[in-house]
């Protein structure tokens, strides 16, 4: 059975990176800002001042990981894969996820080498500043888990998969520490997937040593022939 | 005939972003800091300032033409598209390529909605600073001819299109007035695709009315089976 990949049918699972945007409470306030403009100057073009963490964007192991690999340095395929969205939306925000939470669908419909993207909910609320710091986290027993299935990636529609304020980052280290690279900051258009079955592409800018590094996320259905 | 695409062999067309690398003269000057690293706080993060079109990056249509659309505005999977390497690598750096460069390289191997990738050769002298007012642009007249042939995206391996300080954009506003989008400082590893037909990922981040924005390229290898 032949599978083939709808590009033109392409759904964007990115955040707008734009003045004001929601970011995780300390990081690099963004900017951007019109330094030329074709109506002064003859041409647009913009200073863009952002952090590696900022928007939609991929965390590398050397985030949180010594001696790790950085975004720049794996390769670029890596950032390609088929993906399945877990819904863990009906956990109450500023609670964490559990192995209980993921297991029935994780082993329902992800195999090893996927990506699995975890639909918190959070995502609808992107932009109210109640959540910044009390979104839904993943647990480092459920950070294990999923790493103990050999998926490829974890993603999240929301900040950060490790609780806010943490100490110890633990989901992080779970997955981070078995080469399991993660996606945050996913936008709420990955509700539309939770029962398919997509190809993600989430290839991050090349930030030479990047802990990490912004990408634009999509989703491209995939047609069985 | 079946397609597919050897996503985990893709090579990569980006650029490193890095301080000191080459930009256009004139453009926002990048810098790349990390701010927090694991030795002193737990955890590596990043702040990185950067122009719009620093690095491997697309073009929008609003880069040159009033009400033109910009790179969140576009449907993402406009980014994705077979492509040819038109090889020019024979004109001297400093000169402008001419249809006549182009026609048979084309016509042999170009269809419609293909994305054409201009191989200079100055790729290979990146980081030359010699080079980076004195590149191989594309003349109006190639831009047209390009432009008529009805391709997706014109992709260039240097800094830009244009001649170097040209007082009107000719190739930008030939292109862009068609909405035929750009991909400028493509990387050296384009030479090994001069001879096949690949698919070109050049996914934008998703800047808010961005002119134009960084993106990571890559070829991914097209098997027929």
């Amino acid at each position: 059975m032949a599978k083939s990949y709808r590009f033109d049918g392409a759904a964007d699972l990115s955040q707008v990176l734009e003045n004001g945007m929601p970011i995780y409470p300390g990081d690099a306030v963004p900017s951007f800002e019109p330094y030329s403009t074709l109506k002064k100057n003859g041409v647009n073009l913009t200073r863009l001042v952002l952090g590696s963490h900022t928007g939609t964007h991929v965390d590398a192991p050397i985030h949180f990981i010594e001696g790790g690999v950085s975004v720049d340095a794996m390769p670029p395929g890596a950032f390609i894969g088929e993906a399945v969205v877990v819904d863990v939306s009906s956990r109450e925000p500023g609670t964490g996820i559990v192995p209980d939470d993921l297991r029935a669908q994780v082993e329902a419909r992800a195999v090893p080498g996927d990506i699995v993207v975890l639909f918190t909910g959070c995502s609808r609320r992107w932009g109210d500043p109640s959540l910044n710091s009390n979104y839904t986290y993943l647990t480092g027993e459920a950070a294990e888990y999923l790493a103990s299935r050999r998926v490829r990636a974890v993603g999240i529609d929301f900040l950060s998969v490790e609780k806010f304020g943490a100490k110890v980052p633990v989901a992080h280290r779970a997955l981070l520490g078995h080469g399991v690279f993660i996606v945050e900051s996913l936008g709420k258009g990955v509700e539309a997937f939770i029962d398919s079955r997509f190809l993600l592409i989430c290839l991050p800018i090349k930030l030479a040593h990047g802990d990490g590094a912004p990408c634009r996320a999509i989703a491209v259905p995939i047609d069985q022939d």
